[in-house]
């Protein structure tokens, strides 16, 4: 354990889900903390921490943070988003508890903590009032294109990420204005996002992933998948770089 | 050396510029390797072979794949194009003799290989005819937002990754459009930026970052940067995510 008055919390990029695609940087964060934080719903375990098992030790103190079960809540409900914020509250005060103490908390998280990922909100917490560090992650999205062997974006190419969420108008503009894309989040989304890329003409060059860096890793030409069914966490990649030099 | 036949070309992406943030993939990718191409400009060291240099071995072949000098040509002339198009031909028939020997070829790659990597003309030269194994890395991008500690896009945040070199209304109409934003290639066009940022009201939470996982990172707020000195790889962040649950 950390002299007290040292405390640290540190966000760590653990990578997509090989557990090769984690960093040296990562690799000794997690030897030199007293804490390791994990997110993950009740009931399962945490996707970061399977991913980074193997440099976990039995001295490690292991703090979960568990989701709240909000699936009788629409997720655009002001009930939804109270429950989130009261959850985060309380995760942030149990780290900062072994903050004070002077430990130095690693918060794993998968792919890149600042890139779309539920550490952030502890960050924005926390880092007001403790040291921070943040050790850079590979994405999901990198982890993908990277399996598949698909060159996503190169020279003066716009590149957009864009949440399946999105109206159908909307993601198909947005798909049209872009030399390149990521469209995350796909889920039930998929049948819309099909339309949206048939209406800016990109369907064609549309790649279907499915758990892109695990072992039974799924990949396929979207015009060629047979059915709309996805995982909320499918993407579909939209590469840009049509001529290149 | 590897036997007759078993030639493999592997894209393996070093990470940012910290040493330390290569992953284990990367490091077993190089360790594999009978040789070990990288990109530089004539005169220069590349920069991914200075991030994994310690991975090295005197075994190890090296090739080093040097740009023609074409200062005297404009970059969007075709004489420019022709003079890049014949160097990339002539770099994958060099690493195209290593692969019909049976050698493994390790292309090391700052960032990630398909992430606006020049490995990416390797690629789509020697994809067709070899086997292809790419090492995803953590991008520069991730790398200058964690120095900094600045969460960039959450939720269902639309992010774009801008070119510098965009036409000023081009780059303010795609500012204005994104939730949270990267503009790229920073070097003499920070003046056209910092005016793209002000007319889309964003100027107050771009971040300046140049070097970003160096030892001699500088990073500041764009709006308290007194001067329009930048160099090429510099960037700016343009956080998302302003009203957290």
């Amino acid at each position: 354990m950390s002299a007290k008055g040292a405390g640290k919390l540190v966000g760590v990029g653990v990578g997509p889900g090989d557990p090769e695609l984690i960093t040296l940087k990562a690799i000794r964060a997690l030897g030199a903390a007293d804490v390791i934080a994990h997110f993950a719903k009740a009931g399962n375990s945490s996707h970061a921490r399977t991913i980074a098992a193997q440099h976990l030790r039995p001295e490690h103190i292991e703090l979960p943070l568990l989701y709240p079960v909000t699936t009788e809540l629409p997720k655009c409900s002001s009930g939804y988003r109270d429950a989130l914020r009261a959850f985060y509250d309380e995760a942030a005060a149990a780290i900062a508890v072994h903050l004070d103490a002077g430990r130095v908390v690693a918060v794993i998280c998968e792919g890149d903590p600042l890139f779309y990922g539920s550490y952030m909100h502890l960050h924005t917490r926390l880092a007001p009032r403790f040291p921070v560090e943040i050790v850079a992650g590979v994405t999901g999205m990198s982890g993908c294109w990277s399996a598949v062997g698909t060159p996503i974006a190169q020279g003066d190419d716009v590149f957009s990420v864009l949440p399946a969420t999105l109206p159908e108008h909307e993601l198909a503009r947005r798909l049209s204005d872009a030399d390149a894309a990521v469209v995350m989040k796909v889920g039930r989304h998929l049948p819309k996002v099909r339309r949206a890329l048939t209406a800016s003409g990109q369907l064609g060059r549309a790649v279907y992933v499915e758990r892109g860096t695990m072992a039974d890793a799924k990949t396929i030409p979207l015009a060629d998948k047979p059915d709309d069914h996805a995982p909320y966490f499918a993407i579909v990649l939209v590469p840009g770089w049509e001529e290149p030099p």
